[in-house]
């Protein structure tokens, strides 16, 4: 099983660190591959977390930011890509999706993964723009319903709700 | 210039018809070459009636839809690549865009426009769910602000703020 | 109808020019619309070439090389994609493609059309490295056969056969 | 390190299935991450023989076939892209490409190593059309001289060759 985790890729605080860490927590019951679109804010916590608990993972990077310094076990995947067509690989190539909180990069990544009809679980209450989505689109985003946009506040819970969907297909939509 | 006009790709209604004349009508204002992601539902209609403007229209189109029967005058760009990458090209390649209304595609295509700090046009009281994205981002979507999303209800109007912006730069971030 | 002409992206001598002419020349007799992978080296003689006898010009740039001055009546794809995924997108978008002479990723793109199985047509004598890609394969690539590649000498004779192929369908091989 | 195989999509004989095995064996002395464009034809012998012996496999596949039956520990990329635009995405995450024998996608992948400056090492005499290509580029394929092709008819040399080269930074040229 293959996770996308979405987040900022800028500045962060202690409280998001925790969160990166109970949602590794819950992502233990399923131990998939961490799918991640960087190395670099919140992101480099993700991978770092998650490498420390065993967890095998993935960068997928856009061509603005592939000559990284990333942790040696990691895989990399150089999409030569800019940032948001980067996005679609990351999200395209996973079981389900957490955004555990960012900006218009991270919202857009939510989006994408209810449009492929992934299950998409948002970390709410974190402070970061995320946050809003759920104030326009509370469950679904449009009449096609292709996954349900699960809006929670336990991070833990956000990574056991990512670990119950697998063998998902890309479901296409113009 | 270039102008993207982000449309829904499947039914509508006559006042999404009358509502791509005007916003046609406000955009002869600087005869810009208009973008579209297709041409099947309402993004058909805009290319006609830009073609029988005498606008230039240019199709970048998803491999999935790639052999379409498309108008004889307008320019095709096979990307060979799926739905939402294609939208990233068709954006980065605008000065502006204007999202006529539509589902979850069409959203992404406005905050894709936020994004790369392009000046960004929605038009509100549609009946599609892009009438949402204001209850979330009412004028920016980040602390970035790369650019201030319009929220327009008259089409003309809409297409004349799109004239407004030329030159722009693609800027990046994460 | 849509050609490609794959041209060198560096330094180039008088006769080069003189061959881009004859190839425009031959062009005219279908008036295509010439699709070009950017506007700098010898792709830049062509663009203004054709421009200059009317035809219309689509520039599909790479990331690298997105915010080039291009002229005023082109149409401009910004790809957000690197040099090789750019020729991609450039070669799909094609009916048929003349390779002017170049290096290494003129070689690609006229691979990439005969992969495609579009017409793909190769001038030679031109004293780049295209001159060689006869040695290795004078008619076809591999057993699919997919398109036979022309080595013409004649660049209006390349032009004339560029404007026999039209309305083809891409074909897919892994 | 991360190298990538390029092999045939197609039928392929027992002395290629052989020379997989040997490929494999002199790559053990480095370990790689082995990236892989498929898990069909060649590849997926390449794919199996390299998780048995426990290299790590990742397939980075084109939207045409991204939906394959695949083993349950290789990384799964689904980069949403047609055919060869994929194929840059998998040279591009390379330190260094083996191209095993293949058809004209095999061909183009050694090119695109050789673009992006990537040691590119070619199996000869395999009965591939592969094997044509140093008719045409002995050792270079233009003056830039990005990389140095190197021609082997030892496939065990070919993956110890491949095991020399890390950490090559893309080199970018039009």
């Amino acid at each position: 099983m293959q996770v996308a985790i979405a987040a900022h890729s800028g500045e962060y605080r202690d409280e998001h660190v925790k969160a990166v860490k109970d949602v590794i927590d819950g992502l233990t019951q399923c131990k998939p591959t961490i799918l991640l679109g960087g190395y670099w804010g919140l992101m480099r916590v993700v991978a770092d977390e998650a490498i420390s608990r065993g967890l095998r993972v993935v960068l997928i990077l856009p061509i603005e930011n592939e000559n990284i310094e990333a942790p040696k076990d990691a895989v990399i995947v150089r999409t030569g890509m800019e940032f948001r067509e980067r996005s679609v690989v990351l999200v395209r190539s996973s079981d389900s999706l957490i955004a555990i909180g960012g900006a218009v990069g991270t919202i857009m990544e939510a989006l994408l993964a209810y449009a492929m009809g992934k299950p998409t679980i948002v970390l709410k209450g974190t402070g970061f723009p995320t946050d809003r989505l759920e104030l326009a689109f509370p469950d679904y985003v449009d009449d096609r319903r292709t996954s349900r946009i699960l809006y929670v506040t336990n991070p833990r819970e956000a990574g056991k709700l990512a670990c119950i969907s697998s063998g998902i297909q890309v479901k296409e939509q113009g």
